[in-house]
This record gives structure tokens, C-alpha cells and sequence, in this order.
């Protein structure tokens, strides 16, 4: 027996920027980035664009059409418009669809995809982009609070398949990531909303002060204040950021913290059909989780409270029927998630609740009675 | 505008085992290796074995059944069989196969993927892996010469797509690989030869003593000698595992020295409807990229005379009529593939060719009708 022992490193890296406008009538700061990254004049671009943002935004396409008749990039035929929501990442047919566009405008390795959209639009544009030519330049432009202040700045990408949440897809570090706050004034209300459970979420397991910058300003951040819906990204981002660099990118261990809230919320989008959202979901799955510390005597009661009461000020469900949704043989289909959620990670099941807010604590089992418990106390309170 | 970089730093290793023996009636030293490589006992593996192997081995399915009846680690079902050869790797079928039995079995990220086959069965198992669960441990046992001295100790995966080679797939490091000696005794004479063409390439560009070595010991290498194919082996992983560590494993560059011979080979193969066999194709690819190098007068006519002797004293072809073949406007279909290459590396068109036997050097560009000079000049002496 003889062994060749293989040994590499590979460097990752990609900035995130925050600007005030990019297709809109302010400055536009395309240029200034492409410069600062180092693309080239000659290279290549193919836009995958949000369908759902489209229909509010009808600048959008003539401004990124400008852009280019005014540099020397090259737009590779016209932006790909994709479903947004949660129907893109259905199977692998909008993965499909971009591979097309990838093959019929002749996108390669050193050409760049650009996704403009929500974390599904993002979450398939850089799936496709990582498989293709294993591997072509992905750019992501989020357009929704979730996205810029959460997935849109990580390195997974994924879809669906087999009817299970995020079953294929790739750890894939962008190009370089664009938060542009313009692109806010296109969500509804739902979906502005909808990207702060991932902000108090990030709040509850690493910082305290974030928490209560959020608990302070629930009535500026109900009224849309862009000052402090900035404030809220960049913080989370940052957050967010610092966790990945420091911890495991890649997650090859058991350790999922940025999970929080996260198994049963999986479960409850896909039991609804995706008509919770994912950002209602987790603000769900926080309170679910929260409760559960509180009964195994981890959190008090007090901090609990705190958490709800956050939670319902910024107009969320804490509470759905898919809660209860039991199998013919009356087992409860989200608790089942659990084991999906242990499968999806592998090795042992681990779960990350909180002793206090601002501190996380891992766990490797949860009690179902007590998950039950758990439903029942949400429910009653909702 | 503000920016947070984003950066960090991955490190991959895997170590490349040679052994004589696996599930045949010798030592078998999977346990050996399971040990040394930290693989717990409880681990679950999921087999995905080659359908031309399986033809002509009737023991390794008992074997493998067997060693795990012997230990505590789980087999995941019956080993799943896909086809040999470029069939595996033709659109998505086979990779759903694989993903399907990665679903059913419950195989997560601390699970194993065992890929036993050819490059191409290796490729598709290799890609399932990668995807699924945004990456599943994935083991490579490769079983031909080519993939245990080429494809199956390196870092890639892919599976074909719109008709093109390699058009989806990752780069995706293996967890292991064990190089299994005793699985080229199942091997027709034609697979068996089909590997060393790489050794040769590999020779070309970076070691003259390693051509010199496979020049020396052509009648051993007819004969299916096993201690010359042995070094042969050992010495071409050797050199592939150095180049990938000490270069860009993952390719973001416009080089790929180690696609020595190959803009031309991977076109041959499509055009043949993978009739010519990818050794086959790098064999003529080879020999057409040194009649090119000795026209433009980079490479001297007796090295080149050395480079065809040798290919043709191990029984390859040097010219097939796929090389003229044209389509409707009278074009070299052969020759388009150079822009399909340029366009899967991306970036700029980069070729190795070589100035001396060892030295390999980069052009950027590529005379057509020199290229046609180079077939019919291959046509006439083959």
C-alpha cells in the first residue's frame, strides 16, 4: 500500500457594497465597482432578473440597457426573466433555462451572471452559475431586506427537489455582492418585513445590542424608515459576514447556528405550499425555539417574552395551523422535520437554541412533547 | 457607498491510496483505510458502481456485501448500478438516478458516496455527491488506468449537456481515493490502453524521464505488464496531484496545461458519438498538436517523429476521418471545437503545446489552416 497524501488551499474573497442607487435616477455606482474589481471592458455579462420585481419596476431593464450602451461590457442578449418566490427553485427547470441562456450566448468562465432579485431568484441564478462550466463568475444584486441582509451575502446557492427545501445546489462564493437600498421601495409591505426575523435572529445568537437596536425601533422600522432599515442590513450583513469567515464556510462539521429558528421553519414553508414566507416562517420558528429553551429551563421567561413580544409588535403570526398538521397516522409533519433537517446537515442532530439573548447555546436533541408543548403555548398566546 | 470584504481561506485534502487488493480474494484493505482517514463506524455509504465493471466482475457486489456484514459501517441498499462509459454522463438521467437513491437512503453530508467505475462513471457520482446536500463525502475508486491515473485522482466532476462535454459539473475535491490494482485485470485490452496516452501527455509537458520510461517499456506496456503499468500509474497520478496542488486546482485562470492534446480530442469524441474512446482522442489529439508545434517550427521534427512512433507503436490510431469531418458551409467541425474550448475554460483561448518532449509552452491562438496542414500531414503517414 502507498499514499500520495493531496494538499491545497484555496483563497476566497468578494466584497459586499452598499449603495443608495443603480439603475435608478441617482448615480449609478457600476462603473465605480466594476473598477474596483477589476473587470475588465471586454467581459461578458447575462442578467437573470426576479419576475415579482419586474412587475413593479419598469426602469429597471432600460436602465441596466443604458449602462451598457453607454460602457463597452457586453450584454449578452436580453435579461432572463425568471418567477420570483419560491417558484424558481422548483425542480430543476428555471436551472434549466439559465443553463440555455448560458449556452446559447456563449457565457464562460471569465463572463459574469448577474441575479437581480430575491433570495430564490439568487439562490437558482448561482446554482446555475456554479454548475455551468463548473463555475462561472456569479454577481448578486439582492433587491429584498432578506436577501441583502442574509443569503445574498453567504456562499450557498440552491433549489428544490424532490419536494425538499434546498436539496441540490453548491457552496459557491460569489463575484461580488451589490446591496442597492433603492430596490427596497419596490416590496411590499409583506416582503420589507419579511427580511427582519433574520436581523433578530442573527441578534438573539451573537449580539445583544442588536437585538435592542431592533426592539427600540420596531415603530421606525413599521413605518419603513430607510435610515434605520440601513442601519438594520449593514449591521446584519456585517454580522453575518464576520460568522461565515470565522467559523466554517463551508460547513463540513455538525455546527449550523445561523440555522436558528430555521428547522421547523423549512418545514412550515413547504407545509403551507410556500404561503408562509420564509421570513414569517422563522419569525415562527424563533418563538418555537424560544419557547422550547424557556421549558427546558434555559431562557427566562422574561427574555421569552421580550422575544414574542418583538416578534407580534412587528406584525408577525407566532402561530400557523401547519404547526399541527399530523400524518394518517397522526404524526406531526413538522416535528418530521427535524430528521429532514438532520439529513439535509448530516452526522448528529444539532440544533441552536439560546441561554440569553445575544448568547447561543447548541443542542443535539429536542424533546417532541416538549416541541408540542411548545405549539400548544404559541398558539394559546398568538 | 460602503463595502465590507469579504475573505477567507479553505483547505482541502485528500489522500490518493495504491493498493493490490479491494474485494478481491487478497488483503482487503478498506478497513486499513477507513481507519487511517477518520471514517467512524456507524457511517453510512451508498455505492455507485459501474455497469461495464459489473459485467465482468462477479465478486466485487458479494465482496463489498461481505465487508460489510464483517463491520459495524452501514451499506445504504443494494449498490446502485449505472452504465459505463460516456452513457453515464449523457444529461441529467443518471445523476437523478443517483440523487433519487441519496434521497431514499437518507445519505447526508457525513455519509459516503463510493464511486467505483471508469472516469465517466466517477464523473456522474462525483457530481450527484457534489449537489446534493450542497456536497456529500464523495470516495472515488477508480478501476481503469486512465481514471486511476488521470480524471479520478483530481478534482473535477461533470456530466455532459446540451450535447456538449463536461458543460455542468464542480470542482468538488474527493474525500479519498483508492487506486485499486487488481480491477485493470478487467479490463479489455482496449480500456486497458486507453489510459496511457494521458501518461504520455503528462510526460510531454513536464518530464522528459517520464517519456523516456513509457518509450523504453512500449513492448512491456503491450504485454499488460503489471509492474510497468504499476510505475506508469503511480507516476502519472504523482504528476497530475503536483500539478493541481502547485497551480489552480480550481481553475479560475485561462491555463490548463493538463488539457495538453485535448481541444481537439474532446471534439473527436462528440463528433464520433464517443465511438473513439477519450484515449483514443488524446492519443490523435496529442500527435495534432505536435505536427502543429514542429509547422510553426517550435518543435523539431525528430522529437515530433518520437511523439508518433510511440503512440503508434502502442496500437493508436493517429488520424480519423472526424478530424475532416465539415458541416453544411464546409467548415471543420474539429476545429469549431477550439472556440467550444476557448468558451468552457473561458477567458482567452490558451494551448498548450510543447517545444521540447518535457517543456510544454502556451499559445494563444491557433492557425487553421496550419491545423488542417497538421490532419493531412497525420492522414498521409498514419
Amino acid at each position: 500500500m502507498k499514499i500520495i497524501p493531496q494538499k491545497f488551499k484555496i483563497d476566497y474573497h468578494f466584497p459586499v457594497y452598499f449603495v443608495d442607487t443603480l439603475f435608478e435616477s441617482g448615480e449609478n455606482y457600476l462603473q465605480k465597482i466594476f473598477n474596483e474589481c477589476g473587470i475588465t471592458e471586454e467581459s461578458k455579462f447575462l442578467f437573470v432578473i426576479d419576475g415579482n420585481l419586474i412587475k413593479k419596476n419598469n426602469t429597471l431593464i432600460p436602465g441596466i440597457e443604458l449602462f451598457f450602451q453607454l460602457h463597452a461590457y457586453k450584454l449578452a442578449g436580453a435579461p432572463l426573466i425568471i418567477p420570483g418566490g419560491e417558484a424558481a427553485k422548483i425542480d430543476f427547470a428555471v436551472t434549466h433555462k439559465i443553463l440555455e441562456a448560458i449556452n446559447n450566448y456563449g457565457i464562460d468562465r471569465h463572463s459574469y451572471v448577474v441575479g437581480i432579485g430575491g433570495g430564490a431568484v439568487l439562490d437558482v441564478a448561482g446554482f446555475a452559475a456554479a454548475i455551468a462550466h463548473r463555475g462561472i463568475r456569479h454577481i448578486r444584486i439582492p433587491t429584498t431586506v432578506l436577501s441583502q441582509n442574509d443569503s445574498g451575502v453567504g456562499v450557498k446557492n440552491s433549489i428544490n427537489y424532490f419536494g425538499k427545501k434546498n436539496f441540490i445546489g453548491t457552496f459557491a462564493p460569489p463575484f461580488l455582492v451589490i446591496n442597492n437600498n433603492a430596490f427596497l421601495n419596490n416590496l411590499s409591505d409583506r416582503d420589507y418585513r419579511c427580511g427582519i426575523p433574520e436581523a433578530i435572529k442573527v441578534g438573539l445568537i451573537k449580539d445583544a445590542a442588536f437585538f435592542d437596536f431592533i426592539e427600540t425601533f420596531t415603530e421606525k422600522l413599521n413605518q419603513r424608515d430607510d435610515e434605520t432599515i440601513r442601519k438594520l442590513i449593514f449591521r446584519c450583513a456585517e454580522l453575518h459576514l464576520q460568522h461565515i469567515a470565522g467559523n466554517d464556510p463551508f460547513e463540513k462539521g455538525n455546527s449550523r447556528p445561523l440555522d436558528y429558528g430555521h428547522w421547523s421553519a423549512h418545514k412550515l414553508e413547504q407545509l403551507s405550499n410556500y404561503k408562509i414566507l420564509h421570513g414569517e416562517a422563522v419569525a415562527m420558528g424563533i418563538c418555537l425555539d424560544a419557547v422550547y429553551a424557556n421549558l427546558i429551563g434555559m431562557l427566562s421567561k422574561d427574555e421569552l417574552m421580550r422575544i414574542i413580544n418583538l416578534i407580534k409588535i412587528l406584525r408577525f403570526n407566532i402561530y400557523a395551523a401547519e404547526m399541527e398538521k399530523t400524518d394518517d397516522n397522526g404524526k406531526n409533519l413538522m416535528i418530521e422535520g427535524l430528521q429532514e433537517f438532520r439529513e439535509h446537515l448530516g452526522g448528529r442532530l444539532t440544533i441552536m437554541l439560546i441561554k440569553k439573548i445575544g448568547v447561543g447555546v447548541e443542542v443535539n436533541e429536542m424533546d417532541e412533547s416538549l416541541v408540542k408543548s411548545s405549539i400548544t403555548f404559541l398558539k394559546k398566546i398568538q
